[in-house]
């Protein structure tokens, strides 16, 4: 077969300069979780065809890239004729998957609550686009086995301080925390008169309130069968200045059984959030905030940037999917940090990297082909002694064209060159 | 499908325990190699299946986790009836290829010579074993279109540095550099007798020395059709105080035509090398150095750690790899340490982490369940004042079992434990 130089479609090739700024931004995202006593795990990249294909990853099951048995097994299920007898293991496309099966594995050797901390690659089959890749690099956390409501307050503050120093890189000083409960989501839809098994329809809408509008999501309601004055009341509920709209009045008007307890539970997060956190985070009740993700029992969030109207990162409590998943109840929330969209805004914002101005550039000696052996070693004797106080140094063979070699080397972040000529 | 707890057969959940050590170890090589000038590279984790199966990989090739086309593609691919066709993708399975690919599709934007740093995962289909694994990182560095021997003395420089500063950790200051090459060995098989097309035999069969001993390797010969007086003549080449003998002297001894040039190389090589690195480093000349891979085109390198006799790092030159594979000539040359090799070194030696001491253990706030809303949210203000601090604090719902939730987290490195009770 053909040599292909061009990555795989939807995937890419990282240069050096595009490593200086994910490192930088990763090892930010990584240090502020630490402080927030998350510890890190990985696992491996491949799952079991079986674990990715339970129903709990919604659509994203259709994205997966299945690899193929092998040997024996493989001769096998070919000879079968059942194709779908061709596949063992596939690539995780989240890190919740993966995360439910290492908890299940192993969580006699871990702390209760656990606080995870992951950071990787997933792979999803998608139609790419600008900044949807076929590989992504994914960044959560979670906590396990904490049913209180610390779990989402130490998440919102975690994770809007991690972003307020990244984006404070691109002089973003202000986004958004939209929180939101799904129970309260579920209960505002059964006030307007929706039928208990029309929800999860009406919520699929909603969903589109940023793209569509008000009309359009009247409109689509009515067009998927809406009783009018149903549709009419359930938009009613969300009119008027939502963004101040507490979240107690918000459930107050709903008046609905056993929804006392979200509303001042979410109170709860968002009045403690918003003073754990710095100015510029703005922490906002949302009743229009469904979030896609069919796993979520409660609290929901999302961080939008103000001017930039994307989301840049979400999350929830998922207190059901680990047991329906391993046999055995933990309750679960996480939030998960849209790195490659972050990676997006600082390069847009001309950002190269976090880390501190203190880099002093590193030098490379340039060494004439012609040289002899003692300027030669001379040299690596030098640039060794450089190396011991601190710096970094490379050896290289001096270019006919040295002037271009320079210009591609301080592209690098190389700023001082020693030469080393024959006399 | 039923739910599968366990990771897939050779690969590895890894505990926080485990990342610490790892994140840690990988840290500290990643600064020597920059300290050396090399800058950090990242491929996608999948390959064409064409560029992975060119012949270049070797047996590696039949070890590819290969992953199966997709939608309509994939239809025709199994109405075909053509098992080769199903494929699309194959994860890789070793560092080079991908770096091939990534300088032929990026080569106008990097410097020349380019210092390459890459740190990632590969998989290989092999049999599992104690210490081999189905997913495991390589952490390679290579110099591309340097054809000066000064790339192999810094590549030489820069790993033993980087391997005595994290085996150092495990109170290991002694290791030995084997160095070789790979024209060296052709003409001491010449020397002795054997036909050209022959020799490739010959020293898949002195590879094996270390495992069967002299005596081995001629039986193997002869049993592979050698003829005894040039079996015998060629295993005497290598007697004697091998460790000790100097390149120089045992190519004065094959006097081959054209080995001058070889010889002088890889002397300045040696005595450049031991020169720049620390006394615990051994830089041997090993005429019995082989190196399975067939690429090599020159020196090659290999490190061993004297008590363990094991190999932790390898590489040499590989002058016409790239150009075999993108079309286009490139010399190039490689040193890759065996990360997961390290890892076991260091966990055998009771070693959990490479940073520095001065890391304070965290601190777990355990908040009583019925402690008032007041009183957590206290809790939660002091510990994002000891964060502020640049402390690592958890805030954490106390357990009935108090004892043991301690125990857990002291394991997962928290030392200190603040009690809010509800009185």
């Amino acid at each position: 077969m053909a040599f292909s130089k061009k990555p795989i479609k939807g995937m890419t090739d990282f240069l050096p300069a595009d490593m200086k700024l994910r490192d930088s931004v990763l090892a930010q995202i990584k240090r502020i979780y630490a402080s927030y006593g998350f510890t890190q795990i990985e696992t491996p990249m491949m799952e079991h065809i079986g674990n990715l294909t339970s129903k709990q990853g919604g659509d994203n099951e259709k994205l997966i890239f299945k690899v193929l048995k092998r040997g024996a097994a493989f001769d096998r299920a070919w000879d079968s004729g059942n194709r779908d007898e061709l596949v063992a293991e596939g690539l995780r496309y989240d890190l919740t998957v993966p995360l439910s099966r290492f908890y299940a594995n192993n969580k006699e050797q871990l702390p209760s609550p656990f606080r995870a901390l992951q950071v990787g690659p997933v792979w999803r089959a998608d139609q790419p686009a600008k900044g949807r890749f076929r590989q992504f690099v994914q960044c959560d956390i979670d906590v396990l086995g904490d049913s209180t409501n610390l779990a989402e307050i130490e998440l919102i503050t975690a994770t809007s301080k991690a972003l307020s120093r990244v984006l404070g890189a691109a002089g973003i000083d202000k986004f958004t925390v939209h929180v939101n409960d799904r129970n309260i989501l579920r209960a505002a839809a059964a006030k307007a008169g929706f039928a208990e098994d029309a929800i999860g329809g009406v919520l699929v809408t909603l969903d589109k309130l940023d793209k569509i509008g008000f009309d359009g999501v009247e409109k689509e309601l009515l067009d998927n069968g809406a009783d009018p004055a149903c549709a009419s009341a359930y938009l009613e509920l969300f009119k008027g200045d939502i963004d101040d709209a507490s979240c107690k009045a918000f459930c107050d008007a709903i008046d609905a059984e056993g929804l006392a307890e979200a509303s001042s539970n979410l109170d709860e997060i968002i009045s403690s959030a918003r003073a754990l956190t710095d100015d510029g985070v703005q922490i906002v009740f949302d009743p229009t905030l469904v979030r896609g993700m069919g796993y979520y029992t409660g609290p929901i969030f999302e961080v939008t940037v103000d001017n930039f109207g994307i989301s840049i990162a979400g999350g929830g409590r998922y207190d059901e999917m680990i047991g329906k998943f391993s046999g055995e109840d933990v309750c679960a929330c996480g939030f998960s940090i849209g790195f490659e969209r972050i990676i997006a805004v600082l390069r847009d914002a001309g950002v190269t990297t976090l880390s501190d101005g203190a880099d002093e550039g590193a030098t490379a000696f340039l060494i004439d082909g012609k040289a002899s052996s003692e300027k030669r070693f001379e040299a690596l004797e030098r640039a060794q002694a450089l190396r011991d106080e601190g710096r970094d140094v490379a050896v290289l063979p001096m270019r006919k064209n040295m002037k271009r070699q320079i210009k591609t080397l301080e592209e690098e972040g190389f700023t001082q060159f020693e030469k080393i000529y024959a006399n």
